[in-house]
């Protein structure tokens, strides 16, 4: 059965002989020098180079994940690191694949959530009382007994620092609209129900913030990817000046085996 | 035989219920809102923040690599996730993985050679002759037959258009020192050498600047996969808006295999 | 705060000087040379040696998904080894990272749907009528507008033909148990309630059995791992015979940006 | 400039609505129930059916490297497991990009210096004196301070115990000759010239067998790959009976900050 080849277009990027473009700006003498990577990795997955408010905000939340200690990610990373070490990009690549559901995922999840609540700016959809939609959101959740993405946190109690923080920058850049009005009503309304202590995590701001910035939520958990990537960077960094990789492993490898070696 | 644990430590971040602290910043008040992207980045690898001039020329490298249109890690992203759409980050993991001495390596090439040939600049090596040095690795290269890791490009003929701009940037900055010098040097003695157009590239300029940073060879790879995963996520979003993986997929199948259909 | 340490233990295996011991065995004189890969993957997974009759069954599961022509996943390892051939792990893992919901992840979602509705054969949950349990799962689905993992398949209609010969070899080897008949049930169901073509696909049947095989439905998407990784491999042994990589790359790039060149 | 698009073409496999075709066998009728995993293995990248000596052979290779106990791939799979339970893919893919030059790399060296010295049993080299052509290798890594591949083993002295067990298994069944003869050559003067135990380690053997098998040295890493995906899954299924990933990331994490949390 023969099919029909459908043309295949990308505007990403292209390059000849003396020039390469990139989403239409050239980039030696457009981008180089004049942009710095946050908003790069705004032209390349919103187009256009952001407004200075737009970048503040943006790269507040490109910052957000970059770093946060000893985490799995991290430690897979460097124990990858040490068995490949011609290979960075896989140690990387590595860390990357455990951003899922666990952790960073909850981003996508918290962003999906308002969208489908509020519609996206383009298409909004018409809701008379956000304090009406919170409830129902919480009541669907405690029905299927789901968690609320973003919503909880197992150490920042009662406040995740980070929250309170991108929403003010996010205000005063004036990206604080209702989607971050909702998420909060959600979060204060799943406390009232819960009668439990439920911060608002990093990531539910995060959600709410990229809405307002209308970035698609399939694509928030890609801002933690851009940035966990920045960090994992860093931790191969430390461990060429302080190497624990093996130590771990050797560490770890005597203790799970110690009962199974004869005396 | 019993082994004596060695201390771990690392001193990238760290967390209390009220506090996150990356490499001694607080993170809410000092970094979010107050660094971009590629200043977190330089945090990360280099410890502090960049002086202006630093920002400038480190965000110029790591905007460099971050799109090239539709090159095989791009293809590769949009495919994996043509199979796995619930999971961004093996998407961009699969593609990052591709980023090995074909492509994206060569900057870790020619930063090596660089070290290797003048040291670092907190522990230079006495060079006379800047001219000679550049004459001896490219006959020792050339007696082994072995390409020289930034000389070169398929494409950008005779001038790689991210090569001069990039210097320029460096030199407006202040860091057009040594390393510049012998890699331009370099490229010369090779185009004179061999007979043939050997433009230097992008990853050659980019080595010899890191070095000017003082960043270590190892992770030259590391600006380019940090890079790359924004790109990688910016290809994703393209995907999103205009799906091409699926055609791609069964365009090449259905040729690949005519020779063995039944007619 | 401080923590508690708990103790880590792992029984899968441990060396010494003289020794190396795999799941309680002797790795070089009770394994190889004794056992397959495909017994080894029992070993691993499962725990002690397969029967004959689960050795069968097993190694045909495993086979399965090994090999589909010039898949997503295929395509993308060749094109990640074109970008790292010195890596050829990094080119496996890009494209198992591509097996999750669009293709293999769907034996995980039948095998979980089974053992939800019957429970494992450890742990069984009396259910009376098998024809109610499928329409039940069947109308839960539909008023939900869910597809059902395993049911349909966009090319092998009217029957997938893995599906009949997996069955068979499961009956064989008396492994064609109440999950088997269940998902056939379901499977008819489906049929009957949308008036389409509806098969049983392969990863319909694999759940069935793996739940047969008292595999938890959490492991399913590894058999689909296990074997596809064997694939991927093949596809790098065929690419370096005959490269292709580097076409499909020169030619999609071309087609891509051909709108965006200056004539 | 215009480009010549060349033909794709694969020989894999393919299917149509009611065949799947691999390797040029049917796949539910000649391959399904006929082939253990393994034996796959070899039609994927040989090609044909594996003679019962071939098989024994091969699997015994493809099962050498596939546990280690709490290797540091298996440690990172776990860890990405935990952070992205949902996609099991890319726990396996992580912990696989850890197959590089520290730990399984190495077959790939020994297979490669072995093609070199003898070249293929279809293209052989004339060597008269295989001792000779043992101290010429010993002796060129020497001047280059290189470490042989395949010699050496940090703990399992003087045997690696897989070593003597893989040969006996290789020449049992006619698969001892100029590769494995020149290995143990290599090993001896080795030994001789550097005054210290270096042991021929496991991924000496399999390098030298893979020789004997006819298969090309780019390809040997992927037969610790395809092994150790099936590893890396046996450790999922345990850590899904015993999970230990938390309590790994927690301790850690607790110890590397110490430091710097207040008292």
């Amino acid at each position: 059965m023969p099919r029909t080849a459908r043309k295949i277009r990308s505007d990403m990027g292209w390059s000849t002989t003396d020039r390469i473009t990139v989403r239409g700006l050239d980039l030696p003498n457009q981008i180089l020098g004049h942009m710095s990577l946050g908003d790069m990795a705004w032209l390349e997955i919103k187009g256009g180079a952001p407004t200075p408010a737009e970048s503040k905000v943006f790269n507040a939340l490109l910052c957000a994940l970059v770093e946060h200690g000893l985490t799995p990610h991290a430690i897979a990373t460097r124990l990858i690191y040490l068995g490949a070490p011609e290979s960075l990009q896989g140690a990387v690549a590595a860390g990357l694949c455990g951003l899922g559901t666990t952790f960073a995922g909850t981003a996508e999840g918290s962003a999906q959530l308002l969208q489908a609540a509020l519609g996206t700016k383009a298409q909004p959809k018409a809701v008379a009382d956000l304090a009406q939609t919170a409830r129902d959101i919480v009541a669907d959740h405690r029905a299927r007994k789901a968690s609320i993405p973003g919503v909880g946190h197992p150490i920042h109690k009662p406040v995740d620092p980070r929250t309170p923080r991108l929403f003010a920058i996010a205000k005063e850049n004036g990206f604080a609209g209702r989607y971050v009005e909702l998420i909060q009503l959600v979060q204060q309304e799943a406390e009232r129900a819960s009668g439990k202590v439920l911060p608002l995590n990093v990531t539910g701001a995060m959600g709410a913030i990229l809405c307002e910035l209308e970035v698609d939520w399939r694509l928030a958990r890609g801002i933690a990817v851009i940035g966990r990537a920045v960090g994992l960077v860093g931790h191969i960094a430390e461990e060429l000046r302080n190497p624990i990789a093996r130590e771990i492993w050797e560490r770890l490898d005597d203790e799970a085996s110690e009962h199974a070696r004869p005396a």
